[in-house]
């Protein structure tokens, strides 16, 4: 892609209205622009990190067994008085009401939904185990909103529901979700620590969240440097493997992990000197079993294979891909600009033209364009005539991996400067070994 | 995929809700649920369509040049009322209040909010042309919903909108789109004729329905026999050649074409007899070229090469995924079901075990499927233990471009059959060539 024919709006000053790193970072970066209170639209560059995230998420909810559908986002009232939460939820439900005066509701999460459409459908234990995910739009109409994509009021949810026919198989759900989590994060960049969490509105017993950590994070958490050196399950972790995912979970469960409303000094105390973490986190992704806390009340039941009915015993998981973009921007900068992990950046590599306008530059940007296209990588190609000084800034702001830097004298000795964002090395090699040099160390 | 461990809610009774064709074929085939008046949920069969569909909306906007964004679904209803059209627009608008009694609205249509989008950053013709898209969820309170997802109330759009300096760039835009248009659906499998329409709430002086032909079709319309015949401009066709496009638009708009609204009897009669084809269609996409509607009200302008500011010159360009996978049932069905254009066929091929159980069958039909998998076809394995008849029935229904049928007689004899389901040719074919010709026959 060249930049002088993309929608790239670069901001050269800091925007007052951001509070956080990541929020002024992708207001400066042209990655999103606010539209009205906690909403958001995602300009081009946001949106390819938007959908690398996504990518990722559908393949790890995929791999676990989870199968994709699509909610809508208006749901009906009748819907969450069924379950007793209508009432309950309070003014974050955005509450609506159509041409005919039916009470409608913008979706905040999707329990109720996606139960009527199990208990429409499956009647009996052979069906089971089932998850059923979506990625789509939410709405919550948060009292002060703020942070920029972090905590808006119309964000983007991955939501998953699983249905098994009792405590036991529905605990091997959760467990299979918990460990498509910690590859889901280590896959965008991230190391996320699981922690016992608080189940709030949406209810039940047992209850994680994924927490990654940021100087900037939210909230303070507590945790045994023990995490840090976790290996996270390779691809070929076989998910129907249900001894196997408890294994996991139990050792990524064991040392001490929590966030400040759940901590307990007695536990920490217990934790070595040496090895306690006390640190800033973020939020990422949130799972809870809740059992039969909606199918009992929805009529959510299955025949089981000793001929009677059983309601079925639920779980639910939640990432926030558009929260996930911030986090990770939140744990991945410097004073220059984002510093995006491979996964996920928009573009592999910026290609900067020093002198555009001059033949040899140009020749030069022309055929590394084309040949790092060929080599399978996405390229945005810094075209434009601005100065030379300005496009490294914007090639810093904006954080992609690598940086090929093609100026006069160099094209005058054939050859490129390639710079790696995270570390600031440089070198110098031939125009022809670019390709190839950016192979060996991609 | 197997279909044991897979969720495809097959109904084997026709809704009696269903008026149309494919709005029956989707609940039978399991790709679709009603939710509420108007509103569906994508189960995995239909997601997967849907998905197909808007990756060729994409790639081929893509190529015309138009860049990806993603704007909210909720919007404030200041900038409606900027436009003038917050009080035109009527009954069709969900109009909410949230917490703070602020007046919101579920988008309609964006052409407000990209407008100011644009406004916010573009203050020169040098970033001009420009063309910003999104593919998003729109709400319209329609008095009478129905059609499943031919018309409902919440539906998948993609809305391009285009930015120009003057009418002639801005009718090149258009003509991109046109041609854009022409691609898009000949790629999901359809003929699309495009047909001068009226421009309604949009606004404007020029527009264009494209509409596919289908007996089930919702309106009357009139055309030119000659446009069978037309060519569709290939993949390498120049998006940034003016001429070329203006000569394409030129060539897909001389035909007489109408509509019933726009039909004019006296050009009609001057359509040879044996050319006229007055049929049923079905409209897949809109586009609109309105000038400066919305940039005069909204300020949108940028300094031109003469020093002066000019407002932008602006048109919008919509397909509705959504109604399009189902206008694709209505043209391509036969009594048995759905039949799929191969390049939105939610799997490549159907495998059927005629019975699960046999060693032998069983046997084959993992080979084959592991096979099928490796040479790049998305199979759907039917490993159930319903009987062979059902099998048949669901394969049909569900319309996958190739079935692959595996049973003890042919085991024995190291045989498989292999079904169009377009043509409903069989033919026998070794164990070993399965892959090999439906290569050769794809």
């Amino acid at each position: 892609m060249r930049l002088s024919q993309y929608f790239l709006p670069i901001l050269k000053e800091n925007p007052r209205e951001a509070e956080i790193v990541s929020h002024r970072l992708m207001l400066r970066a042209g990655m999103i622009r606010q539209q009205g209170q906690g909403s958001f639209t995602w300009l081009p560059l946001g949106k390819r990190v938007l959908d690398k995230v996504n990518r990722i998420i559908r393949e790890e909810q995929d791999r676990a067994g989870a199968h994709e559908i699509l909610m809508p986002t208006i749901q009906s009232a009748e819907l969450w008085r069924e379950s007793g939460r209508y009432d309950d939820y309070g003014k974050e439900m955005l509450r609506i009401k159509d041409r005919q005066n039916r009470d409608l509701l913008y979706g905040p999460t999707n329990e109720e939904m996606v139960t009527e459409i199990f208990r429409s459908y499956v009647k009996s234990y052979k069906d089971l185990p089932l998850n059923l995910y979506h990625i789509q739009w939410k709405f919550r109409d948060e009292v002060r909103p703020r942070f920029g994509v972090m905590r808006s009021r119309e964000f983007l949810m991955k939501d998953a529901y699983s249905f098994d026919i009792d405590y036991e198989a529905s605990k091997a759900a959760y467990n299979r979700m918990f460990v498509s989590y910690l590859r889901t994060f280590t896959r965008v960049g991230m190391k996320a620590i699981p922690m016992r969490a608080d189940t709030g509105p949406i209810g039940g017993d047992l209850s994680h969240e994924f927490i990654i950590l940021a100087e900037t994070g939210e909230s303070q958490v507590f945790c045994d440097k023990a995490y840090l050196d976790l290996t996270v399950p390779g691809a070929d972790t076989d998910f129907r493997d249900d001894a196997a995912m408890a294994e996991i979970v139990q050792r990524w469960t064991t040392p001490y992990a929590a966030t400040e409303e759940m901590h307990d000094e007695g536990a920490w105390n217990a934790v070595g000197d040496g090895d306690k973490l006390a640190a800033r986190g973020i939020e990422v992704g949130h799972i809870f079993h809740f059992g039969e806390k909606y199918s009992k009340p929805m009529g959510a039941k299955v025949q089981g294979p000793d001929g009677k009915e059983h309601f079925v015993s639920m779980g639910s998981y939640g990432i926030g891909p558009s929260r996930l973009v911030a986090g990770i921007i939140e744990a991945s900068h410097d004073e220059n600009g984002i510093i995006w992990p491979d996964a996920v950046a928009p573009f592999d590599v910026g290609l900067i033209n020093m002198k555009s306008g001059d033949a040899a530059c140009d020749a030069a940007c022309d055929r590394l364009h084309a040949e790092l296209g060929a080599s399978g990588r996405d390229v945005l190609y810094d075209d434009t005539d601005s100065r030379a000084g300005g496009k490294f800034a914007t090639a810093d702001l904006i954080g992609l991996p690598w940086q090929v830097i093609v100026g006069p004298r160099g094209v005058a000795a054939n050859e490129a400067e390639i710079k790696n964002r995270k570390t600031g090395e440089r070198r110098t090699v031939s125009l022809d070994a670019v390709v190839r040099e950016l192979g060996a160390t991609a």
